[in-house]
C-alpha cells in the first residue's frame, strides 16, 4: 500500500526545469513495469535533494533512433493468430495491450487544448468529415475490386471446368474433370493461404472477431496495418475463386477498418511514408472511432446496408454514444455504398440505375408476391429454433475442429496443406455430388451463368452443378428468387448436408474468408426445402412461397451462428429491402439467438475466447454486486513518488514482469496530502516526438541511461494526469465496470477511506469475471 | 468547505438499530435542503452520544397519510409550460430536478441485489421484454385508435362542407359555406384547446422536446402522467379534425413514452390503482429505459419506422450504449409498427397484407421508375440549402412568435381564443385559395378522396381544394406521387407560401400537434414546383420527375426548422422504402442542418431552450478545457455528520432555497479518514415504503416531527452511497462533462487534494457552459 499520495496520470510529458531531457526514459513507460513489487517503493533511498546541474539537457535524444527501433520491434512482435492460442478457454491472456479511450489531462496535453481556438476545432472537425468521406470512397473502391476480380477469375475457372466437363462427359473420362477441377482450386488456394500464413497470419479468417477486440479496446497487434489490408485482400479473392465454401463479405469489415486507421493517422509504417497530416487524430481515441467508421463502411459495401453497418459498429464498439460521431460512421457508410453501387452500375453497362448497393443483394421481396401473413409467424419462430440448434452443432464442431489445429496444426506449412487439402476436398464433393445427381431442370427461362448438361437431356442443364458452379452470393439470391419448382428436395438436402459440414471445416483455415455467406447458403438451402415441404404438405397453398422460407432459414442459420441481433437484423431488413419484413426477421434471429445461446456461446466469442482475450461485455454478471474492488483489484501496485530519481524510474520500467503500464504518483507530504494517480499508458514526454512514433513507442531497453543520469532526479507532475479516475475499494463490481467500459478507460484506482492507492483495477480484472451455467465463475490468468 | 469526511450516497435507508422508525423524516430528503448554507455546519452542535433509548421505534409511521400527501402534492406543483416560461433565453431555470441515472449503492440496495439469484435476474429480464412488447402493442392500439377517428371525423367534417359548397356554388351565397367551415373548425379546436389549456397544458405541442428532456434526464412535471396521454390523444384528434396545419405523427412519439412510464410501473397513480408488478422497475434509471423504448415504439408507428425508432431514441437520450437495452426497444418498436399494421390492414379490409407500417408511408419510390442519377446530386444539395434557410426563417418567425406569446397570451383563456381564430383563419384563407383558384384537373384517374367541382367543368375537380380537403398526410403522398401536370405550379406557390405561415402561426399554439408533417407538406410543395420548374428549364427531361424533387424538398423543410440527422434520414429511407434514397437524402438533411444552424437553432432545441431547461449536449464546448472543476462547482455546499441529530437533518431538508437535493455525509474521525458523500436524490428509508411511492414522495413540510424526535440521533451510513463518484477540483470541465454524461449522474462530488468536499457538481453547472457565436458563454441561473 502506498500512504499519502499524490495522484496524476503520466502520459504526455516534458521537462519541469527544461534542464534535463529524457524522452528515451518516459519512452519506456510503454514497456511498462511489474505489477507487484510489493514494497518496491520502501526499497528505494530518500528522495534526492533536487539538483538541477544533474538533470539532462533538452533536446539532446539519446542514443536512441526511433525509426530503427519500430522495426525491430516490429519483427520481434508476437505473432499472436492462429500460433498462440491457449488450449483452455478457461484462461485470460496477459500479453494483450488495452487501449486507452480516456484522454490523459497532463499539462501539457491541455496547454494544447487550450491553445486551440475555436476557428481550429472547426478546422478539425472538418477534417474529420474529409477522412470519413474518404474512409467510404476506398473501402467502396476495395470492394468493387474484389467483386470484379473475384468474379472475372471465378468465370474463367468455372468456364475451363465446364469445357472440360463437357468434353469429357461424351467420351468418358470425367475423373480427368474432377483432377482438373480439384487441382485447380488447392493450386488456387495454396497460394492464397501461403501468403496468410507466411506473411501476415492475423489477416486469416473473416477479420470480425479482432475487429471486435480492437473496438472493445484490446491491441491485436498487426491488425489495422496496411500489409494486412493487402494480404486479406489477395487472401479472399483466392479463397473465393479456389472454391472454398466462404464469403467475400466478412473480410470487407476488416478492410474497412484497415483502411479508416491508415488513413486517419495520415502515414503508413508499412510504406514508411508520413504526409505529415492529421497529426491530431493519432491517439488511441481519434483512431478507435475512425476505425469504427471504417467498419461501418465494410458492412456497407458488403450487404448494401449503411444502416446496418452503423448498428454494427455500435453493437461491437461503441461505449459512448455520441451523436456527432455516429453521424460520421453514418456518412462513411452512406459514401462506401454508393462508390460501389455507382462503380459497379458503370462496370455492369446500366450506368446510374445504382442497382448493385452491396456485395451481396438479395433481390427485392416485394409485400405484393412475397408476402406473409400473420398465421406464418409460429412457423418462422419454429425455423428460428432448428437455425439456434443447427448454429449450435456448427459452433461446437469448430470449437472441436479448432483445438485440434491449435494442438496439431500450428506449423504455417501444416496449415497450409490443410487449406489445400479443404479445397481439394470440397471440389471432389462438389464434383461427386453433380455426378450423382439426376436433377435436370429446363435451361429456358432460368438465369444460371454456368449451365452444364452432364447426363442431361439437350436443353436441359444439372440442377446441383449451378449450386457449385455459382459463387456462393449468387446461389443464395437463386435460392430466394427461383421459382417454384426449380429445385428438387433430395438435391437440396444432400447440398445443406454436404455444404454444412465443409463450411464448418473451413471456417479456421489459415485463409481470409468470410462465414456469412456459407452460413446464409447452408441456411437458404434447408429454408427451401423446409418450404418446398410444407407447400407439398398443404398441397401447393399460394402463401407456401419457398423462396420467403429460404430467406428465413438464411436468417435462422446465420443467427444461430453468428448470434448477432439488432445489426443482423437491420442488414437483413436492408439487404431484402423491405421493411415489413423486419419483424418475422427479428422474430427468427432472437429465437435462433435464445436456443443457440442455450447450447454454446456465438462463433466470433467462441474464437475470441479461444484466444483468451481480455473482452469486456456490456455489463458485469448480473449476479457479482457481491464483490468488491477491493477483491477484484490488482495488489500490490508500484507507486513512484513525485519527485524521483532516474534510475528507479528505469529500473521499474524495464522490469518486464509487469501486467499493467501505469503506475500511480504519490507524493507524502504531511501538509499537502495530496492525492493522485501516474500512469503511463503510453508515453509523450516531448509531444511531437512521441506522437510521430505513435502507436509504436521504442522500448525502454533500447535506450542507453548513463549512471549519471540514473542519478538524475526528475519531476514528474508535469507527465502526469493529475485528475484521474478512482474509485473507493467499497464500490461494488458493477459499479468498477460501468465506470470503466462507460468512459473506456485502461487503468483505474482503487483507494482506500484514507484516499491511499491500495490496487489498480484493469481490464484483465474485470473480464475475468463471467458468468457460467453454475453462476458466477473466474478465469485465470496466463502469460501465454 | 467540509473537512475530513466521510461519503457515501443517501437514497434508500432504514435504521441500523432498528430502535428508532423514522421513514417520515427521510422521506423530507425529497424537498431537499439550502444548498449553500455556508459553514453550515460548524453551527450545529457537537454531535450527541448515541443514546438507543431516544430513537423513534420502527413500524410507528408517526402520522403521515402518503396518499393524502401525494394528492396535495400533485395539485400543488407548479405547472410548467406554457405559462412560465421565461422572458430571456440566457437563463437556466433552478425549477427542473434531475433524474438519476447512477444506482445508489447503499447497504439496502447491495442487499436487495445481492439476494436476487441469477433465476431471478432472469425472471426480471423475461419481465423486460414482455413490458416491451406490451409497450409495443398499446403504441400501435393507440395509433390506430388516433388514425381511424380522425379519419371517420375529417372525412364527415369534408363531406359536410363539400356538399354544402357544392350547393351554394349553383344558387350564390358560398360565404355561407365559409362560415360554416369557419365555424365548424373552430369549435373543433375551442374543444381540443380548452382540455389542454385548462386539464394537461403539459399535453400542448408535439410533446418531442418534453421527451428530449426527460430522456437527457430532466424531469418535466406531470409529462409521462396518464392524464397528459389521454388529453395528448383526445387533443390531437380534435387539432387535426379541426383543419390545422399540423400532423398527428410528433404527439404519437409522446403518447408511446407515456405508454410505457405507465406499463413500466405496474400502477397508475392518476386512476389510483397498483397492480402490484414491476415493482423491481421502479426507479429512474430502469423507467427511463421503458420511456426510450415507448418513444421509439411511437416513432415506429407514426412513419413505420422501427430502425428509425430506435435511432431517435438512443440521439436523443441514450448515455451509455447498452446492447441489450437497444435490443429490447428495437423490439418494442418492431412489435408497434406491426400492431398498426395488422390492425390497420383489417380495418381497411384487406387483412394480412401488410401495407400500413405506419400512420403515413410515403408510398414506393421504386429505383426503376424513380430513380436518380449522380448528376442530380448537385441540385438536390441546391435544396437543402433552400430547405435551410427556409427552415430558419420558420425558426425565427415562430422565436418571435413564442416570445410574444410568452408575454401577452398566457392566460388559459387567451390561448384558447388564440387557437379558435387560428382554425378560423385556416379555413378562411383555405377557402379564399380555393374560390380564387382557377386551377381545374380531370377527375378521371385521380385518386382524390373529396374531389370539389366548384367552378370547374364537370368531369373536374378544383386541384386546389385538394390540398385543403385532404388531411395532410394524404397531401403529402399526393405531392409525391401524383404523375406531372397534375399540379398547375401557380396554385404550389400560394399553397406553400400560405401553410409555410399558418404551420408557423400553428406551432405553439395550446393544442396537441406535430410540426412534422406541415414541415414535410411545405417542403414537398416547393420541391414539386422546384421539379416542375426544373423540367420546364429542361424541357421535359426524362429525369426531372417532379415526385422525386417533392421528397428532397419535404426532407430539406424538415432538416431545416428539426435538424435531426441520423434518425431522420433512416425515418425519411424507411419510410420510402428504398435504400438507395438514403444517400441523396442524408446530403440533403446534413446541408439543411449546416445552413440552418448558421442562421439560429432547430425548433426542438430552440423551445427547449425558452424554457430554460438544464439541457446537456453530447459534449462539452469544445474550447472549454480551461474551465476546472473548481470553477464550474456550486459552492459551499451543506454536509452532513454520518452521526446527526434528527432536528438538523430536519431543518436542513425543510429550507426550501436549495438547488440540489444531494447532501455529502462526512466523518472527522483523525483515525479513520474516511472519504464519501451523502446524497439524497430520492428518499427511501423503508424500502418498500419509498418505492410504492415513486416518484411522487411526500415533502418534508407534510411530516410532523415532535421534539423528542428532533433530539435523536440517527446514523446515516446505512442510508447513504458508501462509493460516490469523486472528481478532483483539478479536472477540467470536458473530464467532469463526459463523467457525468456517460453515466447520468445527478450529483458529482468535487474534492481537493486534501479529499475534502468543496463543492459539488450538478446538472445546471454543466448545462450553463455553451459554446455561442462568440465562443464560450456563460448563462445565469434563475429561479423561474
Amino acid at each position: 500500500m502506498c500512504s499519502s499520495l499524490w495522484l496524476g496520470t503520466l502520459l504526455q510529458s516534458r521537462w519541469r526545469n527544461k534542464k534535463c531531457h529524457w524522452p528515451s526514459l518516459i519512452a519506456a513507460w510503454l514497456r511498462s513495469s511489474p505489477d507487484c513489487l510489493g514494497e518496491g517503493l520502501s526499497l528505494l533511498p530518500t528522495p534526492h535533494t533536487f539538483t538541477p546541474s544533474s538533470f539532462l539537457r533538452p533536446g539532446q535524444l539519446s542514443n536512441v533512433d526511433l525509426n530503427e527501433d519500430i522495426s525491430e520491434l516490429e519483427t520481434e512482435l508476437p505473432r499472436p493468430y492462429p500460433n498462440e492460442i491457449p488450449h483452455n478457454e478457461k484462461l485470460l491472456s496477459l500479453k494483450y495491450e488495452s487501449l486507452d479511450y480516456d484522454n490523459s489531462e497532463n499539462q501539457l496535453f491541455l496547454e494544447e487544448e487550450r491553445r486551440i481556438n475555436h476557428a481550429a476545432f472547426r478546422t478539425v472537425e472538418i477534417k474529420r468529415w474529409v477522412i470519413c468521406a474518404m474512409i467510404g470512397i476506398l473501402t467502396g473502391l476495395v470492394a468493387c475490386f474484389i467483386d470484379i476480380v473475384v468474379e472475372n477469375l471465378a468465370g474463367l475457372k468455372y468456364r475451363v471446368v465446364k469445357d472440360n466437363i463437357d468434353k469429357f462427359t461424351e467420351k468418358g473420362g470425367l475423373s480427368f474433370s474432377l483432377l482438373l477441377w480439384a487441382t485447380l482450386n488447392a493450386g488456387v488456394v495454396m497460394v492464397g493461404s501461403v501468403i496468410v500464413a507466411f506473411i501476415e497470419p492475423v489477416a486469416a479468417g473473416s477479420g470480425i472477431p479482432q475487429i471486435k477486440c480492437y473496438l472493445n479496446g484490446v491491441k491485436i497487434p498487426h491488425v489495422v496495418r496496411l500489409k494486412t489490408l493487402v494480404i486479406k485482400v489477395c487472401g479472399v479473392i483466392l479463397s473465393v475463386v479456389g472454391g472454398l465454401a466462404v464469403g467475400k463479405e466478412g473480410p470487407m469489415i476488416h478492410s474497412g477498418a484497415v483502411i479508416a486507421a491508415g488513413i486517419s493517422q495520415g502515414r503508413s509504417t508499412s510504406l514508411k511514408r508520413d504526409f505529415k497530416i492529421f497529426e491530431y487524430f493519432r491517439r488511441d481515441t481519434e483512431k478507435r472511432d475512425f476505425v469504427s467508421a471504417g467498419a461501418a463502411a465494410g458492412v456497407s459495401a458488403a450487404f448494401g446496408a449503411p444502416v446496418g453497418g452503423v448498428l454494427f459498429s455500435l453493437e461491437e464498439g461503441a461505449s459512448f454514444w455520441n451523436q456527432f460521431l455516429t453521424w460520421r460512421i453514418f456518412f462513411a457508410s452512406m459514401i462506401s455504398t454508393f462508390t460501389l453501387n455507382s462503380v459497379l452500375s458503370v462496370y455492369h453497362g446500366n450506368a446510374w440505375d445504382l442497382s448493385s448497393p452491396g456485395l451481396i443483394n438479395f433481390g427485392r421481396f416485394d409485400s405484393e408476391k412475397m408476402g406473409y401473413t400473420i398465421q406464418e409467424i409460429p412457423i418462422f419462430i419454429f425455423m428460428g429454433v432448428v437455425g439456434g440448434i443447427l448454429g449450435a452443432l456448427f459452433n461446437a464442431l469448430n470449437y472441436w475442429l479448432t483445438m485440434f489445429r491449435i494442438r496439431y496444426i500450428h506449423r504455417p506449412c501444416l496449415q497450409v496443406i490443410e487449406a489445400m487439402l479443404v479445397a481439394a476436398v470440397t471440389a471432389a464433393v462438389g464434383f461427386v455430388m453433380i455426378y450423382c445427381s439426376r436433377d435436370c431442370q429446363p435451361i429456358q427461362g432460368s438465369s444460371v451463368a454456368y449451365p452444364l448438361q452432364l447426363f442431361c437431356a439437350d436443353g436441359e442443364y444439372n440442377s446441383m452443378a449451378t449450386a457449385f458452379f455459382n459463387t456462393p452470393e449468387k446461389s443464395v439470391v437463386n435460392l430466394f428468387h427461383d421459382p417454384p419448382g426449380s429445385y428438387n428436395p433430395m438435391t437440396l438436402g444432400m447440398f445443406t448436408l454436404m455444404y454444412f459440414f465443409l463450411a464448418c471445416w473451413t471456417y479456421g483455415l489459415t485463409v481470409s474468408a468470410g462465414v456469412f455467406i456459407p452460413s446464409l447458403l447452408i441456411g437458404a438451402a434447408w429454408g427451401r426445402l423446409f418450404g418446398i415441404s410444407l407447400s407439398y404438405l398443404t398441397k401447393g397453398s399460394i402463401w407456401a412461397d419457398p423462396g420467403k422460407y429460404a430467406l428465413m432459414g438464411a436468417a435462422a442459420q446465420l443467427g444461430g451462428i453468428v448470434r448477432m441481433t439488432l445489426s443482423l437484423t437491420v442488414i437483413m431488413m436492408e439487404a431484402t429491402g423491405n421493411v415489413t419484413y423486419g419483424f418475422p426477421i427479428m422474430l427468427v434471429l432472437m429465437t435462433a439467438k435464445i436456443v443457440g445461446d442455450y447450447f454454446v456461446e456465438g462463433l466470433y466469442d467462441m474464437h475470441i475466447q479461444l484466444q483468451s482475450v481480455p473482452f469486456l461485455h456490456w455489463e458485469a454478471p448480473v449476479t457479482s454486486h457481491s464483490l468488491t474492488a477491493r477483491e477484484v483489484m490488482s495488489t500490490p501496485v508500484t507507486c513512484l513518488r513525485r519527485i524521483e530519481r532516474v534510475g528507479t524510474v528505469v529500473d521499474i520500467l524495464s522490469d518486464t514482469s509487469s501486467n499493467h503500464n501505469g503506475f500511480p504518483v504519490v507524493e507524502s507530504n504531511p501538509n499537502t496530502t495530496q492525492v493522485g494517480l501516474g500512469l503511463s499508458a503510453y508515453p509523450m514526454l516531448l509531444l511531437k516526438d512521441f506522437r510521430d512514433a505513435y502507436p509504436r513507442f521504442p522500448p525502454i531497453q533500447s535506450i542507453h541511461v548513463s549512471q549519471d543520469e540514473r542519478e538524475c532526479m526528475i519531476d514528474l507532475s508535469e507527465f502526469m494526469n493529475p485528475s484521474p479516475y478512482t474509485v473507493p475499494q467499497e464500490a461494488s463490481l458493477p459499479r468498477v465496470f460501468k465506470l470503466f467500459r462507460a468512459l473506456g478507460l485502461r487503468h483505474l484506482v482503487v483507494v482506500n477511506n484514507h484516499n491511499e492507492v491500495v490496487g489498480m483495477v484493469t481490464r484483465k480484472d474485470l473480464a475475468r469475471y463471467r458468468l457460467g451455467k453454475e453462476g458466477l465463475e473466474e478465469l485465470s490468468l496466463a502469460q501465454t
